[in-house]
């Protein structure tokens, strides 16, 4: 007898943020969709690892960037976002007390996700640029110390998990990071989960980790996102691509996951990536979002206030040590006790109506005073909503010192 | 290090069936997923616990059918699919070395469902009727021995999984069955997962255990389907009602799981829900598939053969403990060593072109026996494709002794 039924298991513990997002997919994407409702086999159960249809889109589409020739069958599994995707590949490989390795900051998804199967997190930091406060910096110069990274592998360590683009910091890993990272995970036999789900935007040049050797290519599984890729996150198209061998595993976690993915919108996501260079999709979306991610940073040089320009994705990290808040401004509780970057967020949404999102979030306890001055924007809006938002931000003028 | 990390978690080896079904989603479902695509934020992120639309919409539709008021924001949550809702509720409640007790028959999903969060399955069968292979019998003739049940309850029983109207018999519980369970779980303190994916379709009267006391209600989380009540099972949305403090544990295992569910298909469901009783679409649901189970089973009336009786749902389960299959026919070694429902699913697909599922797929191996001469039907399809499946089946006559 269970003395409280009503005592949940630990791992539902707290509560976690919503995110969102606001650009509209392209009408041919959205029209492929409404095609697809109208064929009666495209609204049923799809095959668990994914409609053929998308699966060869995807190999055909990756198949120009990749090392090994992508077989769909094999080499290519659908998901249910890729969210979905990565807690597959975790509860695909992580026994309870394997050990994965994250780096500061994280996606606060991947936590609860390794977490699930039983799996520990052994955190890494990118240290953010000795000048940021001070002077506006890359994305790029935030870094990993690979030595911290070796010290941090044990023998229990099962996965390492790679972001690149990085949400949030917006770097690129360069070809000599990830080689470096990658000849450690041979060296340990260590799994590569490498989500790429930017894989589309970014404005330095973009290497894959899985294209760097065929001994690295062994053990990496990337990750990708029709909902980034296509602006339409609600969707819940996701896919893993990587050796049989591992993709296979991948799959059958899914499968007691999810059971298949929604059926339409993967028909839809196929239709996507086969049309998708007629459109000249992938150059236009790319050149759009670096001219978002220009436009909305006027506004930090217009206040002098310095940020980290992005290497790719939409996000925009912003530095505030230079804003001074009211010395007798009430901030509840709840705010009231956390890091510095949440009282300056619940100070930019009480009184400029701005939304942005602390990154101290995406920091364990320990290294969150990296960021406690920063402020993470998202630039994936429509232009006039963009401008709008710089108008308001110029109310930080007064308080900038 | 680990020495094979091409090495899978357990919880991942070995592969399951796929699954198929084929009657069409109504025009007024699939205008609304049409419309729902046109509005941007219907391809965005929902929140985590679903689109207030379709909570308030479910929320609508159920409470005449409930015994509290349903709170949407409280008493409803999203999810994608029944399946990935099953899953968060163990996710939810299961620690490893708790029990679930399941009934045989079982949905082979909950399986692995429960054993992802290491929770450990205890069986209870219902017992097909004792003459089920000489003459047709109901559905409802599958009796649960209650005081098997009552012995199957340990200090470790955490869940206890119910489907009515059940898969794949075709039962629908009684109330008295379903008073006898409930209070059962009452006195050990055992939350009440009950699959009613099939809620729509009973051909006899329908009770919901949630409503039997407010004891039971406490602990009683209900499952439901959309791609189950409006033949678009590929689309995922599902859903769990049941009191606040069982279901925002649900909540937030579905966060952690799958983030969000699909958007523009959440708001077509809603509005699936809002027009229904307009188009008369839940009786005439029922009609058309009562008459789809009476329709096929001619069949088995006119080659003699009996069958159990569906009270709910749209499978057949039928006894073909009569048919001889041909002393010299060869089966390929993976079929040769099942039981003998293997046998004939494998002869009908190949002899006469019918697909049928062997239901010892349901069972556990030391009670694989009780089902070994029946076979699982689905009638959900279109007239034609029925009736050309029991012009097909015409073909057993000659093995029928």
């Amino acid at each position: 007898m269970v003395t409280d039924p009503f005592k949940p298991a630990k791992r539902v513990a707290g509560q976690r943020q919503d995110v969102c997002s606001a650009t509209s997919a392209p009408d041919f994407v959205l029209d492929a969709a409404r095609d697809a409702l109208s064929r009666v086999e495209c609204n049923q159960y799809s095959p668990t690892k994914g409609r053929p249809r998308l699966k060869k889109a995807l190999a055909d589409a990756y198949n120009p960037f990749w090392s090994y020739p992508l077989d769909p069958d094999k080499n290519v599994t659908i998901t249910t976002g890729a969210n979905e995707g990565m807690l597959s590949a975790f509860m695909g490989f992580v026994e309870p007390g394997d050990e994965v390795i994250v780096f500061e900051p994280f996606f606060d998804q991947y936590i609860s996700n390794i977490e699930m199967p039983g799996g520990k997190i052994v955190y890494v930091p990118l240290h953010p640029p000795k000048d940021g406060a001070t002077k506006t910096t890359s994305a790029g110069d935030w870094k990993l110390d690979i030595k911290e990274l070796e010290a941090a592998i044990t023998d229990k360590t099962r996965m390492l998990v790679l972001n690149s683009p990085h949400n949030p910091i917006g770097k690129v890993f360069t070809k000599e990071e990830l080689q470096a990272i990658g000849d450690l995970c041979v060296k340990h036999n260590i799994i590569i989960l490498s989500d790429e789900v930017y894989d589309r935007l970014y404005y330095v040049p973009f290497t894959r980790i899985s294209n760097l050797s065929p001994e690295i290519a062994k053990l990496t599984i990337t990750v990708g996102s029709g909902g980034k890729n296509f602006y339409c996150t609600g969707w819940r198209v996701g896919w893993l691509i990587g050796p049989e061998n591992l993709i296979k595993y991948v799959s059958a976690a899914h499968t007691r996951i999810c059971f298949s993915s929604v059926s339409p919108l993967q028909e839809a996501t196929a239709v996507a990536f086969e049309q998708a260079d007629a459109h000249d999709f992938w150059n236009q979306s790319k050149k759009e979002m670096q001219g978002k991610v220009k436009r909305f940073n006027q506004i930090w040089d217009e206040l002098g206030l310095p940020y980290s320009d992005p290497e790719g994705g939409y996000f925009v990290l912003a530095n505030l040590a230079n804003v001074k808040l009211p010395e007798d401004y009430e901030f509840p509780p709840h705010v009231a006790s956390r890091p510095r970057d949440f009282k300056l967020s619940w100070f930019l949404i009480k009184e400029l109506g701005i939304a942005a999102i602390p990154p101290t979030e995406f920091f364990t306890e320990k290294n969150a005073h990296l960021v406690e001055d920063w402020l993470r924007f998202a630039v994936c809006k429509n232009d006039d909503v963009l401008d709008e938002a710089k108008e308001r931000l110029r109310g930080l003028k007064q308080y900038i010192h």
